[in-house]
This record gives structure tokens, sequence and C-alpha cells, in this order.
């Protein structure tokens, strides 16, 4: 098992930060924020970073495109604790033609819990599209300079 | 069907606040907040409440004292939307022997969406006690002056 | 705080039963199913009974009809626990003009853990409107001989 | 990005199966289920293969023994839906000095709709222990004829 560069766990590295508040419900019968509700948290990551990019309103991704998530994968460093808050720092890794991958990484109280990757694809009701050139640009601005998880 | 009080859908009415964010996983396929993650707030609001009066540090409910949940009704009165904050307001309704009743009310954008009433007991392994005395001074510095929410 | 009747807390009383797996997600930093995973339980309860009802296919109210929950009570008597299974009663406690109640019962190895009511709303695009004579004939069908929950 | 061999997609791959009853609260905004509803079953598969493994009654992991999700990866291959039934697959990938790793897949109607591969790692308060051999033991009994996932 390989893990996450010391660079990739720095909030430094991230263009672009998301604010999360724990809650009970996050607690695990083990007493930490369970692994699933650090999956949420990232979603929630995604879907906010998502927002900025499409410049949209209340609602995420009306407008016929359509954004699936096609992997994930999550690397738990640390236990997170509640009551508290988190951030979550986000990056583009990669641009690709109908898909691209998010780097992101989780702090609380300073350090870093938990490091992830996301591949995103972009398509409409027929399935993947090229990345419009538009949406392209905004990633483009968020692009960190930094290999990908392994 | 009663419905609650215009009294009781007033923010001011209530001496303890309580901050939510609302995060993507808790909308609705319906596209609003679901009416479970409206009860996931309020439990918020409860822990966050209870962690105040008992004076504890990270984790709610540590030193063999247990507050269970015997009742809770929720009015739903508006859709909530994400993104968003949302506000709990929250008192004290009655004090019984070993129970009390708190009576909570939920804001977004200046508007009341919920109004909740909770019943808690305290108890410890083997069954419900009487109210310690200084818990009891602390939830009566909480008193509302309203009557149940029928 | 007055508790459900005996006759409420009776599996033979409810005509339609749901069946819900406990998962350990459910489970909360007390070590029993937590309060807001019951309430999911209800409304998985809720959204079976509405699919059975209205004779729908994969997805809940389609349409154009909105079914609003308005109010729900729950009475938690006894603590459920993880791995197991629950069965949720459901039954028809009152039918009005625009909104009806339902009746509900939870339980665990032979016992009931949970009793609830839940007051439904059928509304269009434009707010609530009267219950449309199939849909009432249906729910007609599934009434409960006993009084409200209290 | 790579993507899972048609060998991972195969339900005959896997020596264990656990089932997971899809609930409306795990429907997206989007109506399939939610990629963190996704994340959560494979929780359920994980804990009840480890309730499994070790031999324990209603709750996981007691004992002093600690079993810590160290990396999850989740190829989301097809849209899940709701109502419905899904199986998980789980069989053991690489048994290390103190982790193992899981291959895992989910189905839905006979197709693959997932595939996962988890890193859990054994520990006691202090820190990761050497696997127990009669845990080793045990794993090595579901070890699956299979590369990583890639």
């Amino acid at each position: 098992m390989t893990r996450p560069s010391p660079e990739r766990q720095a909030l430094e590295l991230y263009p672009f930060k998301v604010e999360i508040l724990a809650r009970y419900a996050d607690v695990d019968p083990l007493w930490h924020i369970n692994n699933v509700a650090i999956a949420q948290y990232y979603e929630e990551a995604r879907v906010t970073t998502t927002r900025r990019i499409m410049g949209e309103g209340r609602i995420p991704t009306a407008s016929g495109l359509r954004l699936l998530l096609a992997k994930q994968s999550i690397d738990y460093l640390r236990e997170a604790g509640y009551p508290g808050k988190l951030t979550v720092g986000v990056g583009v890794l990669r641009i690709g033609n109908s898909s691209y991958t998010l780097g992101m990484a989780m702090f609380q109280d300073g350090r870093c819990v938990s490091v992830s990757d996301a591949v995103l694809v972009v398509a409409d009701a027929r399935g993947p599209i090229r990345l419009p050139e538009d949406y392209r640009d905004r990633l483009a601005a968020l692009v960190i300079e930094s290999g990908p998880q392994s």
C-alpha cells in the first residue's frame, strides 16, 4: 500500500477550499468520524467545486449536462473528531477528453486526515461528451502541480 | 391537524441557537431538503444543546448518564433548500421529574421551515433517574414562555 | 408524556408490513440503532406503502402529484439493535380532504420498539388538492380500527 | 483511467456474499443510488465479512482489536436503481503483515454496478499489530485468484 506524498497532504497545494461542519450523525460507533461520512464530505467538496466552476445557482448540474463520478479513491490517514470543522482542499490533477481528475485532501486542526482522487465524466443523456471549452478553461485555472496519488 | 402557533415560529422565542450547514447529501429526489435530514438537524441541535448544558468536551454524554430521546414530533411547514444555512432555535418547554421537553424551530432565509418538540429522559444503566439538580438549574435558564406545541 | 396504547404496539393491528434490514451505518455512538435511522426506516415504510397504493413502478410519486410529509411524531419505546431485521406495520388512521394520517409501529424480535403517526398531504404544483377518489378508496382499504396516537 | 477487469466484474469470483436492500434515502437528486450510499453498502459488506471472520455476536470489533480502513477505491460502472436488492461479493486479494486487502464488487439484476478494493489494518490501542494467526487463517480461506484492481 503506497501512501499519499507529503506534498499531497499540504493544504497550500489546493487552489479551492470547502468548509465542512461535522455532525453528531457522522460519528462512528467507534467514536470517530465515520469513513462513509468522510466520503460524504468529499461529495460536498466536489459538488461545491462544480457549482463554482459552472456558475450555477441553488442546484447543481441542471442544463442537460450530467457529471458522473467514475472512480474515487480515499486514503484514511488519521481519525477526525466531533465536534469540529474540517477543510477540504480541491484542485485539478488531470484534464482528459471527456473526464477530469480532482485531487482533494481533508484537514482538521491543521492536520491532514485524508487524501482523495476522484475521476469525473461529463455526459449528456446518451453518454460521455467532450468537455465543453469554457468548462475546460475553468478547470485549467484550478490545476495543481502534482502527480496523481498513485 | 393543528399547526404550531405563530409564536412558536418566531426565532426570538428561543434562547439557544445552533447553526446547520446543509449538504448535498441532504437533498431529496424531489429536490428539497429531505425530512429525515431535518430530523438529523434537530438531532444536531439537541446534542449541541446538551453539550452546552452539561459543559462537556468533544463527546456528548460520557460520565455514566445517558440521555434518551423518548418522543419527538416534527411539523414540516415549508421546504428548505440547498445550498444554504439553517438556524435551529432551542428552548425548554417543560421540566419533569426525570424528563424534560425541548421546544425547537428551524429557520432558513428568515422563514420558519419547521417546528419540533422533543421529550428527553435522563437515565443511568438501570433506567430513568431523577434529573440532577445542577442539570435542572441549567435547563431552567433555557425555559421559554410558551405552551407545548399541541 | 402520554405513551402509545398497548393496542398500537401490536403488529397484528397493521394491515401492511414493510421489512427493514438494519445497517452498521444506522448504529449510534451509544451502540444502538440511532433515532434518526428510525426516522429513515419510517420514511422507507411510507414510501413503500405509497408505491403500493399508487401502483407505481421503480420511482415514487411521478405523475405530477406530490405527497408531502406535513407532520410526524415518533415514540421511541425500546432500543433496537444491529445486526437485525425490523418490521414496520403500516395502516391508515384518518382520511381527510387533502390529507391522511398513517399509523405505524416498528418491531424487532417480536417486540415493539417504536410507534409513529405521520400526516401526509397530497398536492400538485400549486398546493394541496382534494384526495383523488381512487387514492381515497385504496387508503380506505388500509384503515385500522384505532384512535390516533394521542 | 484504467477500468476493473471483466474477471473482477463477475459475481462467481467472490467467495462471500452480502445482500443489501436499497432504501429511498439512498436515492440521489439525479434519481439513482447515490455514490455515498454505494460506499455505505461496501461498509456494510466489510463489517458483515469481519463479523463472519471473527465469529462475533451482535457488535463488530469488540475485544480490544480495532480494524481500521486505511484506503478504499471504488469504481462506479453503472447506475443502480431503487427499489431493489443488491449483492456485494467479497474476497481477499492480499494478506500482509498487519493489513489485508478486500476485493469487492456490487451487482444488481445480474449486472456489475461497481468494483472496490479496501485495505484494512488491524490495530490495538497503540497502533498496527501483526495479524493474529487464526485471523490470518480465516482470511486465507477467502482468498480470490485475481490480481489487485489496478
